[in-house]
């Protein structure tokens, strides 16, 4: 690590042989007219951006990946085949930018990954892509170092970790679900495979290498089928966090607060208020299917506009 | 704040209903062919990702802004005109990049931004504009909340912070340095308003609407006038960092250490070993004038290529 | 206008000077080894090139307008206000579009624009902006050229007419509608105002600056009225083709054709032999309403999908 | 053919069933308001348009390709390996384009492919890709079409050609001219083979599939080889324009007109006045060495801007 000391660059290099001529040197010349007219001659350079906007009626999707987390995941003792702290931290990440961004209509999380789904019709940054999208990883990795404690307690972060993102565009409601679809059934895939493969490791007895071997070419079904007769579990029934991921939405909850009240002409006395406050609610549950979009029918737009 | 309990979501809602029904409903159907079926009904939507890959040849600048940084210092007492202790942690998470992503030559930053230039030959990320951001604004953002405490001791970090990026891409070095010198002249430009805007306040009894409307419509001289007129004050004289931010570059050091070493027919003993590292320096520096650019000829990469 | 002979170039200047030397200079060094290396030496450049892939699911309209058509229309004696050679010209051009290239569904034309609506499923060109906009554009550039006899008969076409392009995706068939229906509506506002404009000059005598300030901020009812009081005219009697512009779609129509056929016993005779063919055919006709969309309900492809 | 006729559409199916509704359905609604208010209605669809601006300071090169030239050439009898007539054409049109598109620096040409090279500073339709390549395309194609007659004579364009585009854009002079090494490099390699196939096929008497047999695996110093011993052909003495095909540049020229002046107190005269003006220039000649760019130095600019 480096010290705070570190910061102090150098002013100039070798003694006062820089620094006077370079002021002299440069700036000088932009004393010598308004402020704005030095900056202006090199204010060209802001042509060279590019407008990225994203495509209007579009579901902007921003996926957020671990950079390096088999590593990271062994340096932190994570633990096989799934660390509850570490996925918590990871939806308690989401949640964050959920609550710091407008418009993410739902978030749906694995293993390391996150997917944020932004409404077809938002204007937030104005759809620009590259705000979009890396200030979707800036607020999720801040969050991820600052709730670690609350998830790793004195086991202390290492070091600072990094995630990549990328941005995504679907037109329809079918192509959106679809996406979702595909991260939920890679969630269960995975999660079937590393289910079996650590029982084979831990319970089994097998090195990691033979229980590759075992489960090459395997189906679900073979997978399924080595966990209830060797180590008497039915998938089915192990985690729905491990087997489903976690799907953040918004919903409204009634809050009631006693609140003190005095009305003309009498008594102060204290009122129950109740009031409406969206929030944001974690799902470990089916959304390939059509049942969890039929009970939250306001994440989705129509496609007809 | 949420509590670690909230990340055990709803599994279903509604008791058991859900649950069973989905498992069977869609996975069951997922379940009767192999592992890859279901996915891959799903994975026509990574079609609609879009190729953004950079222009070979140009100079990739990625420059992050914070997010609503006026309320953060203030809610975090920053300093006025500038808090060292916030630049340097600016500093050190930008070091933090630099030390994490391949072919960054040269990094400024000043205030809340910083700007970070990967080589026109660069191939991270097979020049990926998406990934190269997002991980640089990721990156940046951990280290933020990382090394919060070196620079500010035991005052508490309040919320994970934000920041926003871009790309922009300059094909030759004379838009690249007109880029570094436009930012440099920001820099400048607000640092002297920023000085005599506070010293007025601060130490000139103005309130903040007063200095305002001192400073409308005045020129870079009548600032530097106000400030050694009315407070004594050579604004070349003051901190280089302040008025000329801060960039990073890689340079070549010398390290040497003992090592013991056994040459055959000979005693052991100790041998100083003189090793060559690059390490990430820091400079305050004028960047406009060909001075820090003739010192450091190995930043830049020859047009003609 | 250049003579053939001009396409025989200079070799090389100042007679076999640049010959020789040029040739011995780069190219004998090509020789020496096998001919894929020297190209390959210069094949880097193939990477410059960009992906512009359409995204998926979403209808990719190209729309062509005419480069200084003012201007042409005046050298050509087009008649004001609508001159239907030349009207006719754009459909029978872009006809040849539609005959040329593959899915497009429906093109609609007015003035001297006509857009092409590509189905949304296509995969022509792998969904490549620039050669779908660029093909277009050449196809419809060519045949104008190629069948001005048609219309123009012996009048001359003075030189090669441009046209300048673009692509826009709609993701909806909401959004393609409102595409289609702004083009019309574009239609119909100019039509009218030039109807009243040429009848107040051709007819009410007015110089055209006067028969501009006349109509300087009417709305449709008044341009309707004064075509109605002072010129007899009921603006919905004038020409469909004037007033909606022009709408091509595929259609299947039957044919009727008379084969001569011999059944193994029987005498050859003469078989009625009806097939079913796609044809491109033309309306003027609203197509902002629902009517035209309810009787052609394969135009558009569900956007569920 | 399509007939004159058939421009004229349907106005409505059905006799008058859809005419009337559709005017009173639709327009009626349109008419109730100002002619702005309808048309703004569906005007937000512009917003579905991108931004394709080129990045600044980057040569745009515009490449055409002809669409099923093989089956073109065929279908109007081209002479093997080349047809004079078709480059001459070719080159015609690449000249119309260079003529009324601006800032055409350099456009090189061969078989059926043209490139154009826009200079890097220019600002021709604000540099977006999408009308710089479309425009090209179209006055290509128009052009073609218009001088088909001034190469192949009596000998009729049986169909409208086609053409498709692309926009590349390369950063640096040595980029750009290692593109046009590229594309000068594939004319000889091409040219090589097709004379020595042509010449095996027409004076050797091979099938084609023999001459195709002939030359598999051989390299450029075979065919050579095969051109000087069994045809006594000096590959270098062939046609320049084969060989090198055809680069378009802008060149001062003096032109000399004789006009009829009177001065003051003097006879009328006859004066020879002499003005330069830029003209398109035609070169058969190497471009991959350096001599060319020497001797022409206008036509990159410098790297270094």
């Amino acid at each position: 690590m480096m010290s705070p000391l570190m910061l102090i660059g150098r002013v100039c290099r070798l003694g006062g042989r820089l620094g006077p001529s370079c002021v002299v040197g440069s700036f000088a010349r932009l004393f010598t007219n308004s402020r704005n007219m030095a900056k202006s001659k090199f204010e060209y350079v802001r042509k060279f951006e590019t407008d990225d906007t994203c495509l209007r009626n579009c579901y902007i999707v921003v996926r957020l990946d671990g950079r390096n987390f088999h590593k990271f995941a062994e340096q932190h003792n994570f633990t096989k085949p799934n660390d509850n702290r570490a996925l918590g931290l990871m939806s308690r990440s989401a949640h964050s930018v959920m609550e710091e961004l407008e418009d993410i209509v739902i978030a749906y999380g694995q293993s390391d990954e996150f997917s944020f789904v932004f409404k077809r019709t938002s204007t937030w940054f104005k759809r620009r892509a590259s705000k979009l999208m890396t200030h979707v990883a800036s607020q999720f990795s801040s969050s991820y170092v600052f709730y670690w404690k609350e998830y790793f307690g004195e086991q202390p972060l290492l070091y600072p970790p990094g995630f990549d993102g990328r941005v995504v565009l679907y037109p329809s409601n079918r192509n959106l679900r679809d996406y979702l679809s595909w991260r939920q059934a890679d969630c269960h895939i995975n999660n079937l495979y590393n289910t079996v493969f650590w029982m084979l490791v831990l319970k089994g007895g097998l090195t990691t290498i033979q229980a590759e071997d075992r489960l090459k070419r395997t189906l679900a079904a073979d997978k399924n089928e080595i966990l209830f007769t060797e180590f008497d579990i039915n998938y089915n029934n192990e985690s729905a966090l491990h087997r489903k991921g976690t799907a953040l939405i918004w919903e409204k909850q009634d809050e009631t607060v006693i609140k003190r009240m005095k009305l003309p002409n009498e008594e102060e006395k204290e009122v129950p208020v109740t009031r409406s406050r969206r929030k944001v609610q974690a799902y470990h549950c089916d959304i390939i299917g059509d049942q969890f979009w039929e009970e939250h029918t306001d994440i989705l737009e129509d496609d007809n506009c």
